[in-house]
């Protein structure tokens, strides 16, 4: 593409990386043109209210309600009702704060009144006053389930339970998302990823994050046909994961915790891969497998940095079209 | 019967003034025999959660947790997710405080799963160290709808919209229990009412919590069975409420607010009235009504006074028989 002051941006989003990158394209005014296609896969039940950790993590983090010591939750929290539901005998392995739940209590109304997760989460933007557009990948569920091997033997879990309750420690023998084969993807995701001048694949987990958004429907093949606009920014640096169990993921599925393993994960969709500057050894290595790498600063602790980033981006996938 | 050291008691119960009621029977150690038949009449759907207002002001006075300023509710309490709820244009007329909210969570979460109110509520009960059996009059719903006249003209509402939203200041036309002819009285309230040696009318509206049970099923018929052993309380002292709508739904219906409707109104349930002293010169007005007026202090401020009014009432039904 020609660098354009107004280059339609489509973020494939995982959590808090996708959230911070995010808070850059605010800060550049590349907002209103912007859409997030938003991974649900870790989206679960709990205490009976409809809990989607992606988009509430991006929900809070760009309406400046995000707790900044965690990078999601809500700051400041009162506990009031897990307390409750502590004494109670109920479910308190997640941390529900009061405020995160009063919008999970406006979500799993509308949800149980019939309304898709997309025009629920429309408003909530709208409310909220942020100014890119969230998109769900999906209205229908799809659930990340994960095959663990602890010291009881193997047992399939939930994302969440994988990652809040287990503290990702266990060793991953395999990922399923539960529902992907008769989940629709949200047509607004794939006129995002049909539409955009630049897709970016967020520096979120692949297998937990990204695949549930690449393996819905036909989004993959949309990005397969996007692949010379689409830049993926490696989730791994040094070595280990920004955040998360990215890195410990990928050990368990035999691949080496590097630059060089991501591009070779996401070669079939990004035909560029974001290389932070402490991995700049490893381009050659990316690029024998057919993506082209890029290295910069990808630490994108403050928005002001992501926004540097996103602008490096632009300018990136118009300099060779 | 004979007065024993043990009687079986049932109280048939809406909100504030049958949890003052039973507060006097926990403090007399009356409690393991007792049974509260609640009134769930009362119970709506707000934000998702199913809430129960008469069961819950009832399981927080018992448990200690009640606001003891307002008679309902908890404290200390935190608004936090009503704050979140008001900021995205959620339902924020009926005052769910956080706490609060934590029960409302774990009832619904087992309500979806299928199980029954009655269990839910036992397990409640037996949490918070509650001594008395609360029984819901229905696993099934019944909504308490109020034909009202407002300056806009006559609508039909829910009774939590009546009684908060609109502080029950219009004028009542009708009243109707939606889904009470095919709602099953829990079998428990059942054998609660055939087994008690003394059944007690709480000092509760009449329309809005005791008639909803009184007409659940077979229910009526087994007060009228057991109404040589039934007192009501009156819950109209000085011609005025002594909380909430009573006296003025009683004007709206033609009925002269005071005792001796009330005992018109009970005559074919409870053989005796318990008339607060105030209203000593009515006696002979209830007793033409076929109803024995018994002519005490009701004005049940503090649990040691409701447990005096219960040692009472205790003396009153076995000293005739």
């Amino acid at each position: 593409m020609a660098v354009t002051p107004n280059p339609r941006i489509c973020v494939l989003s995982g959590g808090v990386g996708a959230a911070r990158l995010l808070a850059g394209v605010t800060r550049r005014k590349l907002a209103p043109a912007t859409t997030a296609v938003v991974n649900t896969g870790d989206d679960t039940w709990i205490a009976g209210v409809r809990v989607c950790p992606d988009l509430d993590t991006i929900t809070y983090t760009l309406s400046g309600l995000v707790n900044p010591h965690t990078g999601w939750g809500i700051a400041p929290e009162t506990f009031s009702a897990l307390t409750m539901l502590r004494r109670l005998g109920g479910p308190t392995w997640f941390t529900l704060g009061d405020r995160d739940i009063g919008l999970h209590l406006y979500r799993t109304d509308r949800l149980r009144r019939g309304e898709g997760l997309r025009s629920i989460t429309r408003d909530v933007v709208r409310r909220l006053g942020i100014d890119i557009d969230l998109v769900p990948m999906s209205d229908d569920e799809v659930a990340t389930m994960l095959t663990v091997r602890t010291d009881d033997g193997v047992a399939e879990v939930g994302f969440q339970e994988y990652f809040v309750a287990m503290r990702h420690q266990p060793h991953v023998e395999r990922i399923r998302y539960d529902g992907i084969a008769t989940a629709r993807p949200h047509p607004d995701a794939r006129t995002a990823i049909a539409e955009a001048d630049l897709v970016i694949i967020a520096p979120s987990n692949p297998f937990l994050s990204v695949f549930p958004i690449l393996e819905l429907g036909d989004l993959g093949d949309l990005v397969r046909d996007a692949r010379d606009r689409t830049v993926a920014i490696s989730p791994i640096v040094g070595g280990q994961a920004i955040k998360g169990p990215a890195a410990s993921i990928m050990a368990d599925f035999g691949l080496e915790p590097s630059a060089t393993s991501v591009a070779q994960l996401y070669a079939p969709y990004a035909g560029t891969l974001v290389v932070d500057h402490r991995d700049g050894a490893l381009a050659g290595d990316v690029e024998r497998h057919g993506v082209r790498a890029v290295v910069m600063d990808t630490m994108i602790a403050d928005p002001d940095r992501s926004a540097d980033l996103v602008d490096r981006l632009v300018q990136v996938v118009g300099s060779d079209r």
